[in-house]
C-alpha cells in the first residue's frame, strides 16, 4: 500500500553529481558504494541515458503506448540448472524454452537474489534489501505482521500511479494480513496463494498418503502431519484493487499438483485480455516450478525422476506458453520479459529441491545460495545471444523496471533504495552494467560483501581461524579456496571503507521494526495426539 | 611399434550377436557390458551403421579420399570452463572459438577421459584403459619403462598402415626411451617434447626468478630447486619415422611460455602441406594449454590475471587458427576435429592450474577429475549445435576415428579393447551411442564405475561407513549426496555382475606388465647442497 512519501534533505545530500535516467529531478537515495560510482562514471552513463531514451522513445512512437512488462519469477532454481547455463539436460530436465529465451535475449551470468523466497520477492516488487524493508523471514502460514508493509512502496504502486494496469498470479508469499495482500499493494487484478506458500504439507485436507510426485506427503512431514496439526492453509484467492479477496478454491491435491500451469494460463488470460489496450501492462507469473512440493502428472517421465525435474520441465513449458502468446499477439517487440529465480536450491529435500554446482544453497549467503539464473528478452530491443558478466542484484529489477517505464523520476525519496537502474545493461549490453559491489544478508545478518571479483565471507565458518573467508569469485566460483593471498590484501581497506558507509547510512535511514507472531495454532500438549505405538499385527507368545 | 597381433580364440567366443561397423570380420575383444548391450541392441546398431557407412562413403565420393582426422587434446581443462560449459566468461577466460567449434559440431555432456596425464594419452592411442596398456602412472623426467609399450597398437599405426599420413606435434608424455617416440607408434612425422613433460621446473636452464606469468619458477619448487637438482628435462625433438630423433632446441623460458601456440604453428604447417595430397591426413594437436606452468606474454591480460586463464586463452586462439585453415584450405568438410580435455583440473596450484564446478580434480575419480569437456566438428558431417547427453570414455576415440576411417578390421583381437565405435552418435547424433556404463580406474585400482546415471565409488570415503558410496550423477552430478534410497538398491546385484564380469575377463587377458625406474640422478647426500641458511644483511649485537 502505498501512503506517500517525503524527499528527504538528507536525500538531497546523498545525491551524487549527475542526474539518473530519464528523471533529471529524481533523487535516489543510493548506497554510497553506488554514489562513489556514480562520480567515477556519470559522465558516461548520463550518455548511455541518452542513447536508453532514443531507443523507448523510438519504440514508444511505434506503439503508442510505453512498453508492457513481464515478470516470470521461478521457484528454487540453482544457478547450474537451466541447459544455457550448463544444467538442463545433464540433470536429467532439459530446459528448451528458457533456452531459447537466452538466445533469443540476455543470460546474466552473475545475478544475485536474496537468500530465500519471501526476501526476494520483497525485494525485487520495493527495489530494497529485505533488512530495509521488513521482508527479511520466509513467512510462514499462520504467521502474521511479517508480510510486506503498507508504508513499502511496490514497483506496481509505481507503474499503477503512471498508466499501467498491473496484474499478479501465482506464489505471492508475502503475507497474508489485511494490508499484504497484492491489490493492496499495487495490483490491479490478482490471483494468488494464500496460507503464505502454496502449503500442501500439513493442509487440512491433506493426507499422508498423497501422491505429489517423486514422494509421497508422509515423507516431507517436518512438523507433526495433517492428522495431529490440521492447519486450514487456505487455499487460492482472487481480487481487483479496492475488493476483499475473495477464496477461489481451497487447495485440494489435484490442484496443488498443477499449480504453475495454472498460473500460467491465468497469466496468458491476463495477457490476451490486455493486449490491445491503450493501457501498456505490468503482469507477474510467479510459479510453483521447481519447488519441490508437488508435480503435475504431465511430467513426471523425466529422466532423472524427481519432483525437481518434473517441476522444472513443466515451468519451462510454461515460460514458453507465455512467450509464444507475446508473438502471436503481436506484441513482443513492446513487451520487456524478466525471467529469474528467487534463490538458489533447497537441499533438506534432496533430490527434489534443486541443485547448484557452485556451493550453498537456499538459506546461505554462499554462491549456490545467491547467484541464480536470470534472463531478460525483449526482440528487437535487447539483441539475442548476450551473456553479460555485470553484476546486478534482484533490487535492480524495481528500479530498472522504473527506468523502462519512464517512472524513475516517482521513485520514494525518503529511504534507501538498493536497486540502480539496469537500463543500459539490458537495452546496450555488457559492460554498461552500475554496479561491482552486492551486500548480501542472511535475514538480519550482513554475511559477505561482493566488489569487482572479491567476496569477503564476514561469517565465520572456520572456529580456528579468526579472519574473515575471502574468494576470487573469478579463479574460485564454487568457494573453495579461501585467502588466496592477493585478494586478502585487495579485501582490507577498500572493502572495509565501503561497509562501513553501508552502515553508517543506515543510522540515517533505520530499517523497518517487524513484529511477527503466530496466531490460530492450538499448541497445547494433547497426550491422545502422540499415543503409544502398537502394531496392528502382534505375535502372542 | 606395432609387433603384429593373433586374432585370439577368446575372441571369437567373446564375439556376440551382431557384426561391428564397416568390417564384419571384425572381433574386437570388448568388455563383457558391451556384448552383453552388443546382444539387446544390435539390430538397431546395424541400421546405424549402414546409415553412418552411407554417409562416409558419399563423402569419399566427392573429396576421393577418406576423411582427415585432427586431433586436439587440451591440458587439466576442467568440465566448467568452456563458455558453452558454463565457463569461460565466468572463469574471467573467455572461450570463443571453442564456442564457436561447439555450437557449430557437438559438444559431449557426458565425456570421460582417465584420471590423468600420461593414462589419458596411452589411453586414447591404443583405445585400451591404463590399467591395459601399462601407462597408468604419469611419467615423470627421468623416469624410464613407463612409456608406451611398443606391442601396444596405437591408432596411428592404424591409420598409417591403411595409407594415412600421420603427424604428432606438442606435449607427448609418453616416454623418453627408445621405442616410446611417436614416430615409433605410427606417427610418419612428430616434433614433441621431451624430458616427458615440457618440464621447465628443475630444467637446468631455469632460475627460481623466471617469470613464467602469474608467478615465477620461486613458487613451483616441489622437490629441490634448479641449483639443488639441476635436471636435463632435454628439449623439443624432431624425427620422421624411420629416423633418429634430433633434438631442436633446449628449453627456455621463453619457448616454455609460447609453447601451446608453436604447436599449433606446426600442425598448421603440417596441414597446409597435406592438404592436396591424395593421402587422407591425421594430425594431433596436444598443445601446454590450459597446464598451469607458463603464460604467453600476448595473453596475460585477463581478468582472471592467472596462468590457467591465459592459457585458456591462448589455446583457444589457437584451436580458432586450426579451423580457420581448414575452412580457408577448403577440407573442413573432409576433417572430422576432436578436441577434449585429457583429465579435470590440478588444484595443487590453484589458482593457475584450472577449476571444474564438479567435485575432485586431476587423480581423482570424482566427477570433477574425469568427467571433462570434449568437442567434435566436421561441417556437413556433424550436424551444428547438438550437445548429446550419451555416454563417452577417451578410449573410444581409437574405435570411433577406426570407424571413420575404414579400418576397424584392423583392430588387434589378441586383447581387450575398451573403446567402443561410436561414429553412429558422432554421425547420426543423440541416443545413437554405444555404452551407458565406465569402468573409471585410478593408476592400478577400480575406484568406481558408472551404469546409466548411477555411479558406484568403490573408493571408501568415510572410515566409520562401511557401505560404499552410491551417487546419481542426474540428481547429483558433484556427488554431495551418497545413497540416496532408490540408487542403492539399483547399484546392487546388477552393478555387482558387471564388476565381476568385468574382472574376470581380465584373468583371460592380463594387463601388462610395467617395470618403471629412475636413472641418471644422482641422490647421494650432499650436505653442501643445503647450507645452513645466514641472512646475507645481520645486526652485530
Amino acid at each position: 500500500m502505498r501512503t506517500g512519501f517525503r524527499r528527504g534533505l538528507a536525500g538531497l545530500v546523498a545525491f551524487g553529481v549527475m542526474p539518473m535516467g530519464a528523471g533529471a529531478e529524481t533523487q535516489i537515495i543510493h548506497d554510497p558504494e553506488f554514489t562513489r560510482m556514480e562520480q567515477e562514471f556519470g559522465v558516461s552513463w548520463a550518455a548511455d541515458d541518452t542513447q536508453v531514451r532514443e531507443k523507448l522513445a523510438a519504440l514508444e512512437a511505434r506503439f503508442g503506448k510505453r512498453p508492457n512488462i513481464v515478470y516470470i519469477m521461478a521457484d528454487d532454481v540453482g544457478y547450474t540448472e537451466l541447459g544455457s547455463y550448463g544444467g538442463g539436460k545433464i540433470r536429467g530436465a532439459p530446459t528448451a524454452s528458457l533456452d531459447r529465451m537466452a538466445a533469443e535475449g540476455m543470460r546474466f551470468l552473475s545475478f544475485y537474489s536474496e537468500v530465500e523466497c519471501s526476501p526476494s520477492r520483497g525485494a525485487v516488487l520495493t527495489g530494497r534489501h529485505p533488512i530495509r524493508n521488513g521482508v527479511y523471514n520466509i513467512t510462514l502460514p499462520g504467521e502474521t505482521g511479517s508480510g510486506l508493509h503498507g508504508d513499502e512502496v511496490t514497483i506496481a504502486e509505481l507503474l499503477s500511479d503512471a498508466g499501467y494496469y498491473t496484474g499478479f498470479f501465482g506464489k505471492w508469499h508475502l503475507g497474508d494480513d489485511e494490508g499484504n495482500h497484492p491489490t493492496e499493494q499495487g495490483f490491479d487484478e490478482a490471483e494468488w496463494s494464500e496460507g503464505n506458500p502454496p502449503w500442501w504439507v500439513n493442509n487440512k485436507n491433506a493426507s499422508k498418503d498423497d501422491d505429489i510426485g517423486g514422494f509421497t506427503q508422509r515423507t516431507l512431514m517436518h512438523s507433526p502431519g495433517p492428522e495431529g496439526f490440521p492447519y486450514d492453509t487456505g487455499g487460492v484467492m482472487r481480487a481487483k484493487k479496492g475488493e476483499e479477496p475473495q477464496l477461489v478454491y481451497e487447495y485440494s491435491m489435484e490442484k496443488y499438483n498443477t499449480y504453475d500451469t495454472e498460473v500460467a494460463d491465468n497469466v496468458i488470460a491476463f495477457i490476451t485480455r490486455r493486449a490491445d489496450s491503450d493501457q501498456p501492462f505490468f503482469v507477474n507469473f510467479w510459479g510453483k516450478g521447481n519447488h519441490f512440493w508437488g508435480a503435475h502428472p504431465d511430467f513426471r517421465d523425466t529422466p532423472a525422476e524427481t519432483n525437481t525435474a518434473a517441476q522444472m520441465v513443466e515451468h519451462d513449458y510454461n515460460v514458453g506458453r507465455v512467450l509464444k502468446t507475446l508473438t502471436d499477439l503481436g506484441i513482443a517487440e513492446n513487451t520487456l520479459v524478466v525471467w529469474s529465480s528467487d534463490n538458489g536450491p533447497m537441499y533438506t529435500v534432496h533430490p527434489h529441491g534443486g541443485y547448484s554446482l557452485l556451493q550453498g544453497g537456499k538459506g546461505e549467503t554462499r554462491e549456490g545460495g545467491i547467484r541464480v539464473p536470470a534472463l531478460a528478452w525483449w526482440p528487437g530491443m535487447i539483441d539475442p545471444g548476450q551473456d553479460p558478466l555485470d553484476i546486478i542484484q534482484i533490487t535492480d529489477f524495481f528500479t530498472t523496471w522504473a527506468s523502462v517505464a519512464g517512472v524513475l523520476s516517482e521513485v520514494p525519496g525518503d529511504r534507501v533504495i538498493d536497486g540502480v537502474d539496469q537500463s543500459g545493461l539490458f537495452l546496450l549490453g555488457e559492460g554498461r552494467g552500475r554496479r561491482d559491489y552486492v551486500f548480501h544478508y542472511n535475514r538480519t545478518k550482513l554475511e559477505a560483501v561482493r566488489k569487482d571479483q572479491v567476496k569477503l565471507n564476514l561469517k565465520p565458518r572456520n572456529p580456528d581461524f579468526h579472519f574473515y573467508e575471502v574468494f576470487n569469485i573469478y579463479h574460485d566460483p564454487a568457494e573453495r579456496f579461501p585467502n588466496e593471498a592477493h585478494n586478502g590484501i585487495w579485501a582490507g581497506p577498500g572493502m572495509t571503507k565501503m561497509i562501513q558507509e553501508h552502515l553508517l547510512q543506515i543510522e540515517d535511514y533505520p530499517h523497518r521494526k517487524v513484529q511477527s507472531y503466530y496466531k490460530d495454532f492450538d499448541t497445547s500438549f494433547d497426550p491422545q495426539a502422540s499415543p503409544v505405538y502398537v502394531p496392528q499385527k502382534t505375535v502372542d507368545w
